[in-house]
């Protein structure tokens, strides 16, 4: 079983105060991008993998879906993601995506910032793959390898005084172990390479793949992303069902 | 037009000594993986652009391929392929990959370590696509992004004293200029998101990304390669035209 972080009330205290956890959709800088990836989701059938608080869930209904199932581990982040949804289209879900049973069909299926905790990347594509209708496409972002690589994942000074992202054991995946909010957040560091590879090992055909960075706008709006250019905080990707 | 570094006599002097220009194939650790990507040559056309010194196009005409077209900028390096080649099936040509012209059909195509050295990486691929038979492959070799990206390309001891492969740029595409065997070589930093686009834009068809590091039995024959899995040096692609 997946490690259950946000069912921990230091961790979802924490969660709960981000930006985008307040502002939703709008307080992710990567959701313009992440939008035109999925493309029009209007009557079609949606699964929300690692829904969250439901945000995605229900501007997929909002924008013509006619169905959307959310799934989360978090007994903390469906009871909000309940308590927000009206619309008797969208359904919530407690699983993990270790064990993922999809029983339904489904058109397009979209990921948010999920799939670094999953370990068994494998077997959840496969059973993705076979849920979803010929033409189908799944959306995901995870963190970009570059940034779950290094045992110690922050930027520093280099002999020159420049903020420089240290980077070590890029070729060495598995678990990686982070203080993130709480001490103890257990991630899957995997190369970009593997994931392609995970991807067309389940039959997927990619359409995108997008090393994501604020624009020049963004940070002239936010200045403090300025970094994120220095190292890709997301890694975002596209494929589809043929 | 492109620089044309291996005509300088300092770089030319510290390249030749390098073991892949010495031992040749056998000294390229990732040539296994490449062979592998290239998959059989008999009775195909080859294109090898970036020979160099024509390790790659003497391997596959003596594996079987009905000729072979060696393509480089450099004098220093097409002297001395002429003078180590016997075989007829294969020529050599001077051309700058920036403005390549290729009037005969290929089954075949591969690059190694040459491609980020050039700055209209799109108008290259388009001629190529048009060369190559349909069914036809192109396998390259390039610097990792991770490993092009820096400002200061080397390893730094971070606070605890470990070794870490100092990161900035990476989303910053475009002119590096570095100093290895001289100074002010010249490459050009893509992210393998822009590798990805590339191809696609000009309808290949991704078969394979690698990014490649040394394997356990490669290390213990050169522990020096050890810290190549902290960051890897190159990145392999092979893509089909259908």
């Amino acid at each position: 079983m997946a490690q259950n972080i946000y069912d921990d009330a230091d961790f979802f205290s924490g969660y709960s105060g981000l930006r985008r956890s307040i502002t939703g959709l709008g307080g992710m800088p990567e959701w313009p991008t992440m939008r035109a990836m999925v493309g029009t989701v209007t009557d079609k059938r949606v699964v929300d993998l690692g829904c969250g608080f439901g945000w995605f869930s229900r501007w997929a209904a909002a924008a013509g879906a006619s169905s959307v199932v959310g799934i989360d581990l978090s007994d903390n982040m469906l009871a909000r993601a309940l308590a927000d949804t009206e619309d008797t289209r969208i359904s919530y879900e407690r699983q993990d995506l270790e064990t993922l049973v999809l029983p339904a069909s489904f058109d397009i299926a979209y990921s948010a910032l999920t799939l670094h905790y999953v370990e068994h990347l494998g077997e959840l594509l496969r059973t993705l793959y076979e849920a979803l209708s010929a033409g189908g496409r799944f959306v995901f972002s995870v963190e970009h390898p570059i940034y779950t690589a290094p045992s110690s994942p922050g930027f520093i000074a280099d002999e020159a005084g420049n903020q420089v992202w240290p980077i070590d054991r890029y070729l060495d995946e598995g678990q990686r172990t982070t203080d993130w909010l709480t001490p103890g957040v257990i991630k899957q560091h995997r190369t970009i390479g593997t994931y392609l590879a995970e991807l067309r090992s389940a039959r997927f055909d990619l359409v995108d793949l997008i090393e994501w960075g604020p624009t020049a706008e963004q940070i002239d709006l936010a200045p403090n992303w300025r970094t994120e250019r220095d190292r890709p905080p997301f890694l975002l990707v596209s494929a589809d069902k043929r």
